[in-house]
């Protein structure tokens, strides 16, 4: 797949078949394209935590802030929901200044989900110290993103925008619609 | 090209073929990438300017701070300088939290870079003020990244990280070394 078409598959997923198992390798592998990413000064200050068993996913769940702008819908339900997550997490014992590292790993993450068949989503609405707490993370780091992982069950269909209306929104067949600004309001000129 | 070698491929380069122009066709089209790539609450907050003229790449030059570990080098000579810059700006009109949009959409733009046989580095030492008042950038946005292009004529070798030095260096061949951390160092165990 050229990478056009795999950032044009990159959605954001919220919705998952969570019977599908996310082996450690893959998610490994994954975490690699994030290690031969660009980091500022190159410092390499990200660490990575992994989970995706059914008990280790059921922890994460409940600090996930999900989909702010769909106010009637407080996540995927049971079935739909992801099998493995990635957290994230910048190690201050290297620097305080995660600059867009965070970012930049993210994305590599994704795309490598997307060409193996998987999807997701980056959040950063997180409820931090319950997470914390939960998962036992030394306040040596800070939590910078979940990448929520899965085999995505839903249609994300990519608007144009309307009235800088930049909310999401589901149609009647439970489809994400995502509206985009177009490349001329992007580009600018002086 | 897979993404793990397209990953592979994407370096960060400071030297390139200067002469080698890069049409505005092209960086429209790696803008595109980062307009369909992820974006935090969906706002799409990224403005992008475009230079590619000997003249504009003139006075942008001299506001970045090149390569801060190479203490010797103010950066690469004429004739091995950018011919190509994308600016990436936040604009405060529509939030002043940018979040790692500007990573996101940085990595987006990198990888299509390599893909079309170019590549560059992501700046985030600027002179933002000279910048600014050279190139007359409202100060209704954030200058977030700079994105130097071109045909890169260096080579860029990963190494082993050893006793925990991040600096990257050059042989007496130019080559230019980036020490990694190791896959086992990134995925912590809790």
């Amino acid at each position: 797949m050229n990478l056009t078409d795999l950032i044009f598959k990159t959605r954001s997923y919220r919705r998952f078949d969570e019977s599908c198992h996310i082996d450690t390798k893959t998610l490994e592998t994954l975490i690699d394209l994030a290690r031969l990413s660009a980091s500022g000064a190159n410092r390499q200050p990200l660490k990575y935590l992994i989970y995706n068993t059914p008990e280790d996913c059921e922890r994460i769940f409940p600090s996930i802030a999900w989909a702010g702008y769909l106010t009637e819908w407080p996540g995927p339900d049971k079935g739909e929901r992801p099998s493995g997550y990635i957290l994230i997490l910048g190690d201050k014992s290297i620097t305080e200044i995660f600059g867009v590292d965070h970012g930049i790993a993210a994305q590599s993450i994704m795309l490598g989900a997307t060409e193996v068949g998987l999807g997701g989503c980056m959040i950063a609405s997180i409820i931090r110290e319950e997470l914390r707490n939960e998962l036992k993370i030394p306040d040596s780091f800070d939590i910078l993103l979940i990448l929520a992982l899965g085999r995505p069950v839903e249609k994300v269909i990519i608007d144009d925008i309307k009235n800088d209306d930049v909310k999401y929104w589901r149609d009647s067949g439970k489809n994400h619609h995502v509206p985009k600004r177009s490349l001329k309001e992007l580009i600018i000129k002086l």
